[in-house]
């Protein structure tokens, strides 16, 4: 009743399987949707599947794909940037569409991508690369289009914040709850892209070009992970009535230019994120009209993300011509203005012998600072600062002889 | 550069003339991302407005827009049902794309127009007619396309919510708290569409016609308000670490059903719901693949609304040809089951003399329950029930000798 789509998947790792089995399991609801039967004709992936139903599907070609011109819809969920960039170029370039949660592609070459399947007249969608299944890059895109949109901020990472979920929640330190992350296949083997920040950063570096029109790169981006983050800082930012968030931030800046950054900050429980917890990710936008939007939900996992994956197929199958309702321009190397100059409060930590000294050479160095308590905080400091610029707060934290062992954390006011 | 689009504005009222203003602050972001200018031609309003910039524009008959053929777009924000379907028909019919911020209208005869529109190969859409400037519908339909959804609720009246707010955070009565909306401008001075639920209930109804498939009304919707709520009940809830919000709620059913509410229920404080504050909105939706995702912002207010009108007008500039992702079908008679056999927990609370003869016939009728404390509860009871349809419930609180006055509220779990 419908005429049909043909479709390749490109990885059959966690999401493409989920994409397979998303398709399978919904195919009439979604030929509703689309319009159109979607037919996934090839698989690739260098590994052999002799034992699924679908088996027949898998290739290692990827000429089998980009010389099927009969295919006009390719799924690339590879990850990595090689080969997957040749590939998604080629495949745009052969006038098909092409979805990807790629994040580290989408961050490195996403605005070439998109002038690509401009030309060609055909669509480069990336939903699932920020927020797995949870619906933001359209909202942003289409429905905030009547905003100017000023900043864009979240919890972009689902592995980091179980962790710090479980060291606010349950006093669980550091390593044991990255060990359960593991356990419980939250977290690789390898954790440092969740853990150093770096899936955030490429998350947060979409976000940003796509709500200010202009490429953000990873290496424009401060970025800072959760490693140093202890049971005692969790402690004190309680007492503060705040906790300890991984928060990716950009902002637009009187000039035009950005403020963007990746790092661990204290931010108020009156904030709608403070109550985002275990693998949930959010993410928040402020627009001039609007004030401030909120999207929820499971930022990972295979079926979340797979089905955002199909939802932007459907929108291919729906619009084989090019809708351009996505882009953004190339870059340039002082858009993102150096994380020196950017104003923020801080929290600071640090060991003290001499608790009376101690204060006199904040209060001389810092001005009136608020300071913060905890159980069993004998010969230490913490404190927050007033607003200052990261640069200026360096050198101060330079002058200071009182006060030893000083750990420093951004706050999200 | 750009070519020009003509639309017309119906209402100059709070929306309407936000409309004209996003449209003139915006002309350039909303030109480079419509592709095309966009151009008020008319407004149409019974009133006059000399003094404004653009009072050229106005007329006070509605055929100057039907018959203009050079217009391609028009706004209806007049609110109401009479004239606003007939206009909005008559422009469908004449091949103009409509977009609305009617809840009242969508709510009544969505489906009949959507129809129409997709006869007419144009576009009917009312993104602002839910959650105001908060993305929620075109995520629904586009986003989670690859989702059997089977649950969507939340907090979708800003002026209650900022009313229980106030009676949960300050202790502050009901009557007061509305008083005080009123004087902020929340609520009208005939506050009952938003006081008993019927705009939380427009909105459920959008909200389960979108998400499964089949138009709901809004007879069909058990609606209550949240006039009977006291600081006691407030107190109460506490105690069991909930809170008292006014939830619209709608489920699919094992049998293609659905149950359809709007009440006030206590929720959870592990629910993202309850940190949902003051005149925000929040609308959470469940998908097979993507679990719970959640939709947070303002849900009304002059610019938060007309930026998601001209949003959509943006996009039908973008495509003057259907796009037709927006559809569903009539509802019927008995789509949605009665009241009286959906199941939920209850919360009563009732005056008593005799505590312990009271303790005693609750234990015979409800059977084990959960007693909740305040302070200075003297000759009353509170407890929470285990699950049951609302008609046993009600045949249970008929049996009570020992309980007088008794109150009931939905407990959401």
């Amino acid at each position: 009743m419908f005429d049909t789509v043909n479709i390749a998947v490109m990885g059959h790792g966690v999401v493409g399987s989920g994409v397979v089995e998303v398709i399978n399991n919904h195919s009439q609801s979604i030929a509703k949707k689309a319009k159109k039967e979607i037919c996934v004709k090839h698989i690739l992936d260098l590994r052999d599947f002799p034992d699924l139903p679908y088996s027949n599907l898998f290739t290692k070609d990827f000429k089998d794909i980009s010389n099927d011109d009969s295919v006009k819809i390719v799924v690339e969920v590879m990850g990595g940037i090689h080969p997957a960039f040749e590939f998604v170029k080629e495949c745009l370039e052969k006038g098909k569409s092409v979805v990807t949660s790629n994040k580290e592609l989408v961050a490195a070459h996403g605005a070439e991508l998109l002038k690509i399947a401009g030309e060609n007249n055909v669509n480069f969608l990336f939903e699932a690369s920020v927020g797995g299944g949870i619906p933001v890059l359209r909202p942003i895109a289409q429905c905030l289009a009547a905003n100017d949109l000023y900043e864009v901020y979240g919890i972009l990472n689902g592995t980091t914040n179980f962790i710090l979920t479980k060291m606010i929640k349950e006093n669980m330190p550091f390593d044991e709850a990255l060990k359960l992350a593991q356990q419980l296949g939250y977290a690789e083997r390898e954790p440092s892209a969740d853990i150093d920040g770096h899936d955030a950063c490429r998350k947060i570096c979409i976000l940003a070009s796509i709500s200010f029109g202009k490429h953000v790169y990873p290496e424009q981006v401060k970025t800072e992970g959760i490693r140093n983050i202890t049971l005692d800082d969790i402690a004190y930012a309680a007492s503060a009535d705040r906790v300890i968030k991984l928060i990716g931030h950009a902002k637009l800046m009187e000039d035009g230019k950005i403020s963007a950054s990746v790092c661990p900050a204290l931010i108020s429980r009156d904030n709608q994120l403070s109550s985002v917890e275990d693998v949930f990710n959010a993410v928040m936008v402020r627009g001039d009209a609007i004030g401030d939007v909120m999207f929820y939900g499971r930022g990972a996992g295979k079926l979340p993300t797979a089905s955002a994956v199909v939802a932007d197929v459907i929108d291919c199958a729906k619009h084989l011509q090019a809708r351009k309702y996505l882009s953004w321009d190339e870059g340039e190397d002082d858009y993102v203005v150096p994380a020196e100059t950017v104003k923020s409060r801080y929290y600071i930590r640090a060991g003290v012998e001499n608790l009376e000294a101690a204060k006199e050479e904040v209060q001389s160095i810092f001005g009136d600072v608020a300071y913060l308590s905890r159980e069993n905080s004998k010969g230490e400091l913490a404190f927050i600062t007033s607003l200052e610029t990261e640069g200026k707060l360096y050198s101060k934290i330079d002058e200071l002889k009182e006060l030893k062992n000083v750990s420093v954390l951004h706050v999200l006011d």
